[in-house]
């Protein structure tokens, strides 16, 4: 569970998925009911409460009643997060008996064990906070995700809270979120399925922020984001390999992203990283079929510091150097130097966004194949 | 080499990729300014011909002035068509060399021997003919295509050649096969890479048909399309079992194909299907984000013809006869009775398609990873 003081402000961006969990409707629908004024989330994992029906609803119901009960609060400004397997229903009973311990320990230091809670079967939790002082005032972000399963994968579920100890009006603070999720947890992938869950939700609270220090607070946590975003793509399903695919030069910058988030689901790109394979046809291959005009021309292409296309033409490369290059990100452990570098240029404008992704594996085969609920 | 009478319409329907083979551009910028009069198709194998800038124009244009040469027709009637690794150059003394072995066999009967030479690492040759008696006149459909490759998989690299001994006015002709093309060729996937050089064309000359008989014209068509994209699947990379999707109760034909396709193109549901788990959740989300609004409590799912799935919630099914059923279909060798048949109905609507996939394998993985080039 996560606690905001009295006067926090949350905002949340949702599955885009036409197949919604319960519990997903009712957090957009409180906050849009108590214009973003919400004080607790409350977390599960094991059910995902999609394809649950009414029951669905009347547990998500009585779960954020229970708990506000218990903390003294309007059930309206509780909101309630599920993760784990579709049309299973929540075990209420013990959910309800979880409520009283659960808010006796809530303490400030226990950051790390809530985002161990909060994982299904992700081997690692994913959380980090920044401090930075703003016009001589210390603002402090922090955030916890959690992603692929392996036990219960029936898709790449992904859940991101974010944390912020200072206020913004409600307007700033929910579209500087949307830009932030789009180009962080928008922009990663494990094996292009979406969830029925997919949810972050971000609290502000605190002294009102200057104006002027609004961009600052953005990189923060755009920062912040693409650091949980990407221990997500660490921590999928049979991954080996973090690739981080850069598109430069494209007129928009959502073209840029569509772009390089095409490349980066490519099976056909996947399965090539996971064989340490510089096949560059295939990276442009999918960059063609992303639906985003470019001339072939302006295009230059790099795997690491190795230029392997230039002008829309193939250049000689050394082929073992980069073969290298591939094999040494491959299963490398180097925490924020380990990603497989791909880089296309498609012209002249200033639009660039990157995308996270992994590669393909036997493993992922087999966690998903031979897993049977 | 196809050739076709004189006073021959060919119409084509060609890649959206932007990144497209130079022979793509070639048959497109002809088939228009011919109003479609083409006389014949060469086709390689081997070298795509893409991403080979100015050179890759000048060996199409040699190519195919070499065979009108020998022909003795005008190059602008000749189309070319190329398939196999990108980047490579097409050997260009081999391929004109070839020329008059290749006129001098050509023979109304050569049928099969062309559905092999365009192969690149096919394991089977796809090629059907229908002939049915319209108005009391017969008329013959025929077609040949080819797939994805294993030893040069750069992408599933889709050609297919259709002929029709009647002929139809011009735009009846081009519109009748964009729709035949869309609900059999773009309806199939084996994974989601589209390709710089898919390109289906189909020649129509003889008789003018009578208006009465276009509709059986285009269920012959619809029927022979569907059949060589079937098998294209069937012989994808590393696939084991044929998938059917078919989606009904939709608003719009088209709507119902976008569900179909993006549930077959799931990595979730494809392996799923490669471990024979009935696992509904997956194909439920699947659909949720497929970009297709519909209501969840119109929803019923079947797999074969058992239903798990029936307005919005579970139902309980005997999961042993469910795993034997897709067990039966994996690796069935059954022609016409291999698939296995996954439907959605997700309303009142009467828009209904199908989509073909096939599972997704180790063998998958091994085949793009350890292949380099």
């Amino acid at each position: 569970m996560i606690l905001a003081p009295s006067g926090a402000l949350c905002t949340g961006s949702f599955t885009q998925s036409f197949v919604r969990a319960e519990c997903v409707n009712l957090c957009a629908g409180r906050l849009n009911k108590t214009n973003g004024f919400a004080r607790a989330i409350l977390i599960n994992s094991g059910q995902a409460n999609a394809c649950t029906g009414e029951r669905g609803l009347k547990d998500s119901l009585l779960a954020t009643k229970a708990l506000a009960k218990r903390l003294k609060l309007d059930p309206e400004e509780i909101l309630i997060c599920s993760t784990g397997v579709i049309g299973e229903p929540i075990p209420m009973q013990k959910l309800l008996e979880g409520i009283d311990p659960l808010v006796k320990h809530l303490d400030a230091h226990n950051g790390l064990n809530a985002s161990k809670a909060i994982l299904t079967t992700d081997l690692r939790e994913k959380q980090i906070a920044f401090e930075a002082s703003l016009g001589g005032k210390s603002v402090r972000i922090g955030g916890m995700a959690k992603g692929s399963g392996m036990i219960h994968p029936n898709m790449a579920t992904m859940l991101a809270f974010i944390t912020c100890d200072v206020s913004l009006p409600r307007e700033i603070w929910n579209e500087m979120l949307k830009r932030v999720v789009n180009y962080s947890f928008n922009a990663i992938t494990v094996d292009g399925d979406s969830s029925t869950n997919d949810s972050c939700l971000a609290f502000s609270a605190g002294d009102l922020l200057s104006e002027d220090y609004f961009q600052d607070l953005e990189i923060g946590l755009l920062k912040l984001s693409t650091f949980l975003a990407k221990s997500i793509v660490r921590d999928g399903e049979g991954a080996n390999c973090l690739i981080e695919v850069k598109v430069s030069g494209a007129q928009k910058r959502s073209d840029a992203l569509t772009l390089a988030r095409t490349i980066c689901s490519s099976s056909l790109v996947k399965t090539a990283v996971n064989g340490c394979d510089p096949n560059w046809g295939r990276i442009i291959a999918a960059a063609g079929r992303a639906g985003i005009a470019f001339d072939i021309q302006e295009v230059s292409l790099w795997i690491g510091s190795f230029q392997l296309m230039k002008q829309g033409l193939p250049v000689s490369f050394n082929r073992d150097l980069v073969v290298n290059y591939m094999k040494k990100k491959f299963n490398s452990k180097e925490l924020n130097n380990d990603s497989l570098n791909i880089h296309l240029s498609i012209g002249k404008g200033d639009g660039e966004a990157s995308s996270w992704g992994c590669d393909l594996s036997d493993q992922y085969i087999r966690i998903n194949a031979d897993y049977t609920t």
